[in-house]
């Protein structure tokens, strides 16, 4: 069976890679598995080269993803790396390719590499190797890692394998592609255990996030071939959860044969809503919708804000996925 | 990267299915994907090289698995094809070795062969292929298949790949194996669609099963590290959903982190309760729990039938825990 290795890092992403030595690794706020896991695992791969790393996200890890080996590598504060001119050390950005979208566009650095996979590519990085045909940013740093000539271990391999499980729904999503399984293969022969790694990820609630979870399907309200179900602040107050809590939430009702959109409205302060849109197969875009109020997002999940009251919020999203 | 490939067909099922001409393919009731996509796709390899089959279930093909592309080829009823001696055309019983679990075992066959991946082996069959080793039956039919000289088609490679999936957990279970992803990853090349099989697979619920499992969530109830949910007649009543409905509802509570084991407690008639346990990890053995009431089953997932009402049920469960 032949790979077809897609993916080939640029040459002068491998050169600036050999010849620095200090690197600053940054990724997106609210961080999920696939910018923790590449992060991890490039750290990991470089520091087994002998160069140093500073691995930052402005957010903390989510409680989790505390599993990932070498997730107590994240820091919330860059020190004071520099290069002579007053410039901090080489930065690689991962799963993101926006320097706002890792909270650090006031910061100087020596240089700059962007390695990411997402659609929507802004003007920041002196190298970029940007993919949006790779389903996940951790199947570009396997093949980084291995044109670098380090040894993928357990321990890399684990921050791997979670990368890209998540991004491609555990392989459930479209780009699920003969080459994520082949790699996904090699990870797990090189130390990944698929079953330890789902149970963490999908296995590990507390008890107020399922609470909430059973408060949320009793308000579920059929439109249609819409889903919309809803958390209040008090929903929030009673069970103790948090908003994070409730990442996965808006998927539930697409179980439903007869959804074709998911939607969930959070009550985050009083008549402030968030709300996420999820929906299934090709037929609805659903950042399309987002986009009328101001958000964005992708095809099948998307997100917007409102100022209103449950009522008129849900009205409005009614109309806008009518138009 | 080599292809292990632990699992050989032996040479006398190779020349049994070369040899004869007409099959009786058969397999368990209460079929689940991989013993209707294993069935589907060795009928399908079979007729290519010019074999006629019969592809038996006494149970029909559950609503949801339609998708599977030759789903209509399975008949509940075993036609008149004698080979002379008043005896049936050859079996092919696949996914279970015991002719009571695909109840045939009043008929008489020519001859037979078992192909299965279950532990228990009972004494049935002149040809045995049973290799617990295996994560799935379909895995064992692929590599037949290919012994067979008979290309994969994208029918074949939709219903293998969901065969695999189903008995994998889509790739989260410990079965999950570097193979089980080579294999999978060379269906998805020949046209098996993993997001159009997912979609199939866990969402296309029915109203009425999506509000039994809200009713069933909100009788949660927590013992130490067991969870307890219960369906009562009553619910089946008001939501018009069936037992089959139920069959994935014992995993949810498995979600929480404090759980190592989840039971449902189904009323099937009046004070009659039909109990599915699951176990997370490798700590706990359900099917020895299971075995105390005159049930059985795996590891992680077994069952067994009571005589009592709820309560009485329930604390005789927890004690059997306990012990």
């Amino acid at each position: 069976m032949s790979r077809p290795n897609k993916l080939i890092p640029p040459k002068e992403l491998l050169r600036f890679l050999k010849e620095e030595n200090v690197f600053i690794i940054a990724t997106h706020v609210s961080p999920d598995g696939d910018a923790l896991g590449s992060s991890i695992a490039l750290s990991m791969a470089l520091e087994s080269l002998g160069k140093k790393t500073i691995v930052y996200d402005k957010d903390p890890v989510p409680e989790f993803y505390k599993f990932l080996p070498g997730s107590e590598r994240f820091t919330d504060s860059i020190p004071d790396v520099t290069r002579g001119g007053g410039q901090l050390s080489p930065l690689i950005l991962l799963d993101c390719n926006d320097a706002e979208r890792a909270g650090i566009e006031k910061l100087q650095f020596a240089s700059s590499a962007v390695i990411d996979h997402h659609e929507t590519a802004r003007d920041f990085g002196a190298i970029k190797w940007i993919d949006p045909k790779s389903p996940a940013t951790g199947l570009m740093i396997f093949y980084l890692i291995k044109e670098l000539g380090v040894t993928v271990t357990r321990e890399i391999a684990t921050n791997l394998y979670t990368a890209i499980a998540i991004d491609t729904g555990t392989f459930r999503y479209s780009n699920t592609t003969p080459e994520v399984l082949q790699v996904s293969a090699e990870l797990i022969e090189a130390g990944a255990d698929p079953s330890y790694i789902a149970e963490n990820l999908y296995e590990t609630w507390t008890d107020s996030r399922f609470r909430l979870l059973q408060k949320v399907l009793n308000t579920l309200e059929i439109h249609n071939d819409i889903a919309i179900t809803h958390v209040t602040l008090e929903m929030f107050r009673e069970t103790g959860a948090a908003i994070a809590d409730t990442e996965t939430f808006p998927g539930f009702p697409r179980k439903l044969r007869s959804i074709k959109i998911s939607v969930l409205f959070r009550e985050i302060e009083n008549n402030y809503y968030k709300i996420s849109l999820r929906s299934k197969g090709r037929d609805v875009n659903v950042a399309k919708i987002a986009e009328k109020f101001g958000g964005g997002g992708h095809s099948n999940a998307a997100g917007y804000r409102i100022r209103a009251d449950f009522k008129t919020a849900k009205e409005a999203l009614l109309k806008a996925v009518k138009e």
